[in-house]
């Protein structure tokens, strides 16, 4: 269990870099993250290398008794590189490069950029691999930041051409799994597909689910080319990446399986303002965040970790730059995050970052420091909860209450034909989290292969991709399990399956949606005390009715242990099917006030109140 | 009279067309419309036609007992076209080249592209046109869908040249016509005129104006070329054209005299939810769509239409994919649509489409069955709404009440110059329509050239370019006569007439507009009972007032058998307008309850229940 | 103290010029301007000159008695001339470049553009320099209208990359001073510096201020290469531009050091209804203009010109036709609106314009004639206000109450990171100038530099960018200071100073800002009786909290002769500060109601009613 911070010497004087290390020991600091934007000072000319810096300020940090997270440099590479090959700027969805003078300006099909980044990756590994300071990796950092997996560059169509190619053998093939006899869409060759962007009308939603599946394996594959260097040259570190809230953009499973240790990037304040969260929402819990935001992120990506190991890589300590509005923290926040982290099972949380740069583009983006090198309050409270969670030792394991499953494939199914505007798998599963969570239970966010057992729950808000191996799991599952809409409406090519829903999933409802209306928020539909909105999935099948509108409108159903919920996952009436079934899995359980949230590890139950900024233990 | 359905057989295996033929038949459907996006099955090779499975299609149809509509494909070329002559795509207002991958992706000024539209229309008519079983033909599909009448490209600016050197023989009288004096806009040759996007600010209005004049005629030539080869290839048979909801993109009164019959698609749930209904409105009829959205488009095409024949070429029998929410129709919904149809004249209505396709853009778009091939609740309605009128037989001839007056050019003048937001001729006449038939009328929509005879009441929403035939049988007209804002304030060049108005219309109301004001909703004139808003047309004249706010402005005048609404035409005060002028006029009338429409054919009245979906005759 | 008009000879029949001009006496009007969008009649082919008919327009206004004001037609280049240069079109932000069609088609980087400009300048200054009639020259017209200083093209970064080696001398000084370390984005030449639009998310705000900074001195550039001609073919003729309302796109205090008389154009409904005003003010003075916007910049654009000469080179007499609802003024405001600009010492006002053109973009902008040649309202206004300006007689000094000190640096700064949505300087000036106002006290609203001896009160709203000169004032100044949010808070390269604030400002307020929250409205700071929102400066130092809100926050502290506001400088916490300086300044005040403001000059009072359109004096 470690604390640390993101720090870079190279923002500093280096006579000021010994203090730092010094300061980072005496709050109880262990982690130190540096080095992911300093390409141009480790090669400020082409083939020029400049290590001595570099060598110098790892050397100070180790001598304090700093573990190293080294960055690989490669989501910011220098004006020179770019000169060099001006076509590996990404081409946004409108055809426009996307050029220098921020960062990720490359496109991740870009051969020549992805030699380049292969290059530095070595030279740096090489350098440091051994070195008994450095105990872990990042590979580049925030892929997809600023909408940057996908690009439509001619390197981006050519690759995606040779993907298909290798995905669907013949083009005939593709054309009958796309259904591109619809409005003349046959292709003769690959040769002949383009982008799906800048059609006239939206493009075949096939087409698009395989360019955001080949978008996201250009990351996948950038990532491992990473990490292959890396294993071989520094054995024995934890490799990771930084994922990011809210964000989707490539299948974080199977980034994970590449990775020792899979990171977030905890920002709750500018995510509670930058997302869907309600008016009310967003004035109650301005300087806290959502009461669910963080912990959410923390489940799904101990979800999605190869070992269920997992870090908060930059954690806010006060206000950013980067959201609408940038509140601080409530006094008290900045330890209620990290103790919560780390009853969630973080093995690490890393503070962004140890000293306010006072320019460029994150000078209003604060750290542990203030641009003079004074403490801002969370300063304290890092120390604070380093030494209470010193005090705690070991969390115990958490018992497992609730599985919730979750696909990336599912989300971007969902993304792309929402069918009513804003219904997204995505959001779906918060919902349903929140929903859950505001009964007192532990919740894992997890793919559809996941193993069932020990679960007493299992939810799957908007699944419409089913896997074989989660229908049969589900077949065998005799806990209680409860089905948002949508589910396994889709094949894996984004074509409804000739029974209208998956077979295996036929069996476990008991029959079938047989069509889907979207709803906008005008239309609710109200029972006794309850209001269900959003969508409408008809279902013909033995399954009883269990939630029907004053209307006539059934809107969930029950089949043996599972209950298939018609609207979308939110609102009163799926609160309700969430208490039921909690009730009928037995699990322990309360309708918590606003603000407070559980999470349950071995005997101790932690409680966080989100209005005040307290935490308990007992 | 006859039902119909548009199919596609080339989406399902050939062993289910003679089923789908013979369900067809079984529920009354006598119309089949098939092949309007059949180009790659057509010519899967340029130059290789593959006739088989499309003569077998028609075989079995034409066995059945159906009357085949035939589409040209010419809306979706297929990509080897595209790639042959890439040139051919339509170039966005922002310049970007609109690409293959969905539909419509021609320009409609690309001469090669023409020239293979006229030779695939060519080879089908010669292969189709004189089968027995072939009833008539559609050309193209939704002209303009997708905003595809405007293109920025090349050959659009050369054509466009040649249409001004043709309009105005010499570039020194265009610039006089355009008063393009104003910030030395003049040009020395019509080889300097630019097209009118990407400029710095707006560009002039007059400019616009032709570009949009330009831009319909290209349709209408496009669609003329069309007709004239299947005239002579396939004799006898009707002709037709889908026109689109609020649509308005090209002249439709001009493409309506190269037809036989005007068809447009009726989508009632989907236009309500994406257009300028208000909540109440969206809430209220979300499962029926607003009273007056297919009525509206009934008897304005019916108004477009050579001699006044048209038809309903796909209307939604369940939700649609496009609209922001897309939820089911009201039970009775789809039989009242369709009867609605009939007692406006229609010949043919036709559902969209027979069966769901499960793959592509239009998964979620529901047919009469579902991907399986199971019915849905519309099909029940169509087999009744069939009998229904059958049972009933021809209907009588609708008694004209009312002639409202609405022009393609007033429509694109407020559509360049709004001068207020939001305030176009086109939502002019809707609302003026919609408050005629809440008071049981029967409206004719007509173009201004229209003769009045018959009529006891002429509704001229909001006419900037006032006719000479207009003007002269408004002069003779002896009926009631309520004129709207902004009317005869322009002349066809798109400037303001030497008197201010057009003389004519001067004569008409006694006087001239001298000043207008667009207003925003916050500033409301309100009178005894009545709210006027949205415009203030300021009158100098011999006309007496007849409603003058509280604050003295003077919201409509009198003169002799005209009134003249200088606000906009909506709202209370407008509403008591038309009441007084339809007493006048004689026209028995009452204020129909929310959701309550008649038409009154010979001595039938139809009365539509839009609140529950019925319907009953007397 | 002149009334003038804007005048086209060009757009009307040269038999009319001199009943224009009589009429033009007839009413009290002494000043024409002409000649600013002329090109293409004075130049109709290149290097072939048309003098006659503007000889004879300027002969018929001078035998008239009208003094002319001359504009030099470089907004306007002709066709020919574009296309003799294409790459003279500005590239917008997006990459296109801004075409022919309207108007201010010319990018201030291009070289060969700036020649022609210079040219046609001499030409029309050579002709007209020495005429009699001829009183004054207007250069170009609304430098930066339609969003036209920042031009993006090749010629702009050619040229960007030499203000920059200019002004840092060594690329390394730029890396260090922009802080270029921060994500790789150090440049090893000049030549490596792109322009900041189009990079992958947000650049350096250093950049874009050196881009803001550098597109305004292009501008500077572009009309001081006109005023050198000017002066030297024109001796003792005033030289000026029109600037525009709430329009920060270059430096105006820059701009007018090179001009005579700084004008401005003023359209107060257009600006309520497009700018940032509440629901209610553009409910309540629709027809009037918010009663402070019309003097902000009277006030603003007098503190810029160089020897406090400003004029209003255009009026609204009428109804315009850009911004989003165009109501007609209430009887009587343009009158008040001329009186009001005298009482805050314009040397001239001049109505835009004398007759309504009824062709081309601006056929919906009123004139004191209509189309037709008939007087609108404000014909009459303009007279009564020109007799009554003349039994005036001069209005007397007005006594200095209040300095309010805005820098076009710091705007541009707030714009570039606003941190909040929405937070500009721009705008804290105008709120903090109504809270003013509302006292009935006299503001100057002036730039830095500006000595302070005389006022009793200084107001700071919000200045990011202290200057030294500033700074020195403000120590020596002994009225009272009010100083609102961000001030002192950066460097002129954008960089947060060594002690977080500026060290004279520290010396001032005694202590500084340790941190900044920007805030939504949903977190309002609530006092007794009072709110304060949208930001809070967290202060540490020796100054007393002032009004500290109920939940703690300290909202604004007072340090000697110094209150520190730390909200956002609007709301009624702010307004008490207002008063409370006031009060402590000894200025005498009172609290206006709704709609009143006064000018104080010598010993005349003005009041003007706002809600009724009165005006008096005592
Ligand atoms: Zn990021
Ligand atoms: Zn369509
Ligand atoms: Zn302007």
């Amino acid at each position: 269990m470690h604390l640390g911070v993101c720090y870079y010497p190279e923002h500093w004087p280096e006579e000021r870099w010994a203090e730092d290390a010094r300061q980072m020991r005496e709050i109880g600091l262990t982690r130190v993250r540096i080095g992911e934007f300093a390409w141009s000072r480790i090669e400020p000319e082409p083939g020029q290398y400049d290590w001595d810096w570099l060598d110098r300020a790892v050397e100070i940090l180790h001598s304090a008794g700093l573990g190293i997270i080294m960055g690989t440099p490669t989501a910011t590479p220098p004006k020179w590189l770019v000169d060099s090959m001006p076509d590996m700027l990404a081409i946004d969805r409108e055809g426009q490069p996307r050029g220098f003078g921020s960062r990720r300006h490359y496109c991740f099909s870009h051969e020549g950029y992805g030699e380049e980044a292969r290059r530095i990756t070595r030279v740096v590994a090489q350098r440091y691999g051994q070195h008994p300071g450095v105990v872990g990796w990042q590979t580049d950092n925030e892929f997809g930041c600023h909408d940057t997996v996908q690009s439509f560059s001619p390197a981006a169509r050519d690759a995606f051409r040779r993907w298909l190619a290798e995905l669907y053998g013949s083009v005939a093939t593709l054309n009958e799994a796309w259904g591109n006899v619809f409005w003349s869409m046959e292709y003769r060759s690959f040769d002949e597909i383009e982008l799906p962007n800048q059609t006239v009308t939206e493009a075949n939603p096939a087409h698009w689910l395989a360019f955001r599946r080949f978008s996201s394996d250009k990351v996948i594959r950038f990532n491992r080319a990473q990490v292959e260097i890396l294993r071989e040259a520094s054995p024995g570190r934890d490799i990771m990446h930084n994922a990011m809230g809210f964000y989707t953009g490539y299948d974080h499973h199977d980034l994970a399986q590449d990775l020792d240790v899979l990171g977030w990037d905890s920002y709750p304040l500018g995510f509670l303002e930058m997302f869907r969260f309600t008016e009310e929402e967003k004035r109650d819990f301005a300087r806290q965040g959502h009461p669910d935001i963080a912990a959410f992120h923390h489940d799904l990506y101990r979800g999605c970790a190869k070992d269920g190991r997992w870090n908060v890589l930059e954690q806010q300590p006060g206000p950013v730059n980067w959201a609408r509005y940038n509140p601080a923290p409530l006094p008290g926040m900045v330890r209620l995050w990290t103790l919560e982290a780390f009853a969630h099972g973080a093995e690490m949380v890393s503070y962004f970052r140890w000293r306010q740069f006072p320019k460029a583009q994150e000078q209003m983006h604060a750290g542990l420091l203030r641009p003079d090198g004074e403490p801002v309050p969370a300063y304290a409270e890092a120390a604070s909860a380093g030494r209470e969670i010193a005090d705690l030792g070991a969390v115990g394991e958490a018992p497992k209450h609730v599985a919730l499953i979750f696909s990336y494939d599912s989300e971007w199914i969902t993304q792309i034909q929402p069918q009513g505007e804003g219904r997204s798998a995505l959001w779906a599963a918060f919902s349903a989290y929140s929903s859950l969570r505001r009964l007192g239970l532990n919740v894992d966010i997890v793919p559809p292969e996941t193993e069932l057992d020990g679960y007493s729950l299992v939810v799957v808000p908007c699944l419409p991709v089913m896997t074989e191996g989660l229908a049969d799991a589900l077949k065998r599952f005799d806990g209680q399990i409860l089905v948002g809409p949508r589910t396994a409406t889709r094949d894996t090519d984004f074509a409804i399956p000739g029974g209208l829903v998956d077979q295996d999933f036929a069996d476990l409802i008991g029959g079938k949606i047989v069509r889907s209306e979207s709803l906008s928020d005008r239309l609710q539909m109200t029972g006794d005390g309850w209001t269900a909105k959003g969508w409408l999935d008809h279902y013909e099948g033995e399954a009883e009715p269990e939630f029907v509108a004053g209307s006539g409108e059934a809107c969930s159903y029950r089949h043996r242990n599972l209950r298939l919920c018609c609207t979308w996952p939110e609102g009163s009436m799926f609160e309700r099917l969430v208490e039921r079934a909690a009730s009928d899995a037995g699990l322990p359980h309360e309708a918590l006030p606003k603000g407070i949230r559980y999470r349950t590890c071995g005997s101790t139950r932690f409680t966080f109140d989100y209005l005040t900024a307290q935490i308990s233990f007992d």
